[in-house]
């Protein structure tokens, strides 16, 4: 993952992150938006005034970002005892390419009791990796497709249930980490794919993760499989919005995340 | 629904709208959170500079919400052909007390296709009507529960799941508006109440709103009814999160929703 440098602006509040694309995470157009979303975040994981570990983020790709350099502005909005709010602008020269706000928050032990189950599922060693070539950023995850793969014909007959499951991690492995696992959320192919075996231009407008992990979890999680599904809810007048989740090897629920695709027709 | 006056800056991209918190939307501290949601909203809506109709919308909690004056600052940070990207900040005096972003598009006809059938019920007529009474807001929600009410007793035997469904409009009914819509997706009770019949101190902290319906859809669902469901998925030191839907009357989704509460204990 491509680290940022910072260059801070005296002792304010506002510092801006550089940092640059990556070719190995390229997609069709630019980088691939996961990697964008955790360049954002990592503006703030990086940021010297940051309270806690991440529970909300959304990050809202603005504009096709450009290979090449990029400035973050992550700024504290408002700093609480426990949680802080954050407002992040993600610039290449004058012009925005991505928003998005953070909530960080030092968490502290209480009832827990995720609702969610872990689907069942076969052993990630258990199930056939799909190699998908075309762009770069694909041979950074290895793919297990539970079910939901992408069409093997794009015929044009759709199934009415958009639902992936995969076992999925990064490739090469690395432990996860905040920002890996906003990188990760973004894994899904476009839910509409399934819907309509049929391509059209199309890209993430906007994305929220909640994180259910603290950095006990992500440890454990290590650089293990996660089970990740993801179905489409709304699809109309050019855009549609799908639900994830994302469950460690061990069962564990770290984050649920949620996104919206335009499409073009 | 309170109205916002705005004072324009000059002709700068940054204009301030003005409002107050409104009594009849009390919650036990200051304002109901949903209607400082569609406030922050509505500065959007009211923008001299928009450019179409909400597609995504995310609102953070930053701060208790003092009963009286506010301002707020929606800056468009990025304008494309077709798609503009909204940085909202509410203050009072000061003080963050919300931060936000939102995506608005002129929306175009395309192939659409729901993927969630809202679920089976009876007519709204026929489902009793539920009279919650301690704070001004719950009178301003017609709500007619189909399940996962709150506990009748508080006597911590708490259900597994924490699916609630019921039809709600407001009251006194109104045409439905990307305002209202926005405020009616914050009408879900805790869901940890249904999950450990245990009250604790808790708040929304982030709530995000996709529209699926646009003006045309907005005016067919009208003053009537609208189904809204929600369920909880990950609960855990201190925060937890729902996932829910927001169907028309007539079956159409208008809206899909998402947020993260902070709990005590």
């Amino acid at each position: 993952m491509p680290s940022t440098r910072r260059s801070r602006c005296s002792r304010t509040t506002t510092a801006l992150s550089r940092g640059r694309t990556s070719l190995p995470y390229a997609n069709f157009i630019g980088p691939y938006g996961g990697i964008t979303a955790a360049q954002c975040l990592n503006a703030v994981l990086q940021h010297p005034q940051r309270l806690g570990d991440p529970v909300a983020f959304t990050v809202n790709f603005a504009a096709a970002v450009a290979d090449g350099g990029f400035a973050i502005r992550a700024r504290p909005a408002r700093t609480n005892r426990s949680t802080q709010h954050w407002i992040i602008e993600m610039l290449q020269g004058e012009e925005v390419v991505a928003t998005g706000t953070a909530l960080t928050a030092l968490r502290r032990p209480t009832w827990g009791g995720h609702e969610l189950p872990m689907p069942e599922a076969p052993r990630p060693q258990d199930v056939a990796r799909v190699t998908r070539r075309g762009v770069a950023w694909l041979e950074r995850y290895e793919m297990r497709f539970l079910l939901g793969m992408i069409p093997r014909d794009w015929d044009g007959q759709g199934a009415s249930d958009s639902l992936s499951r995969l076992w999925v991690r990064d490739d090469p492995p690395r432990p996860l980490d905040f920002a890996s696992l906003a990188a990760l959320c973004d894994v899904f192919f476009p839910r509409i794919w399934l819907r309509r075996a049929r391509q059209t231009p199309l890209g993430t407008v906007s994305m929220t993760v909640y994180f259910h992990a603290g950095a006990a979890q992500l440890q454990a999680a290590g650089a293990g499989y996660l089970l990740a599904q993801a179905r489409g809810q709304g699809f109309g007048s050019g855009y549609f919005d799908h639900t994830g989740q994302l469950w460690s090897e061990q069962g564990e629920l770290l984050a649920t995340t949620h996104q919206v695709m335009y499409y073009k027709e």
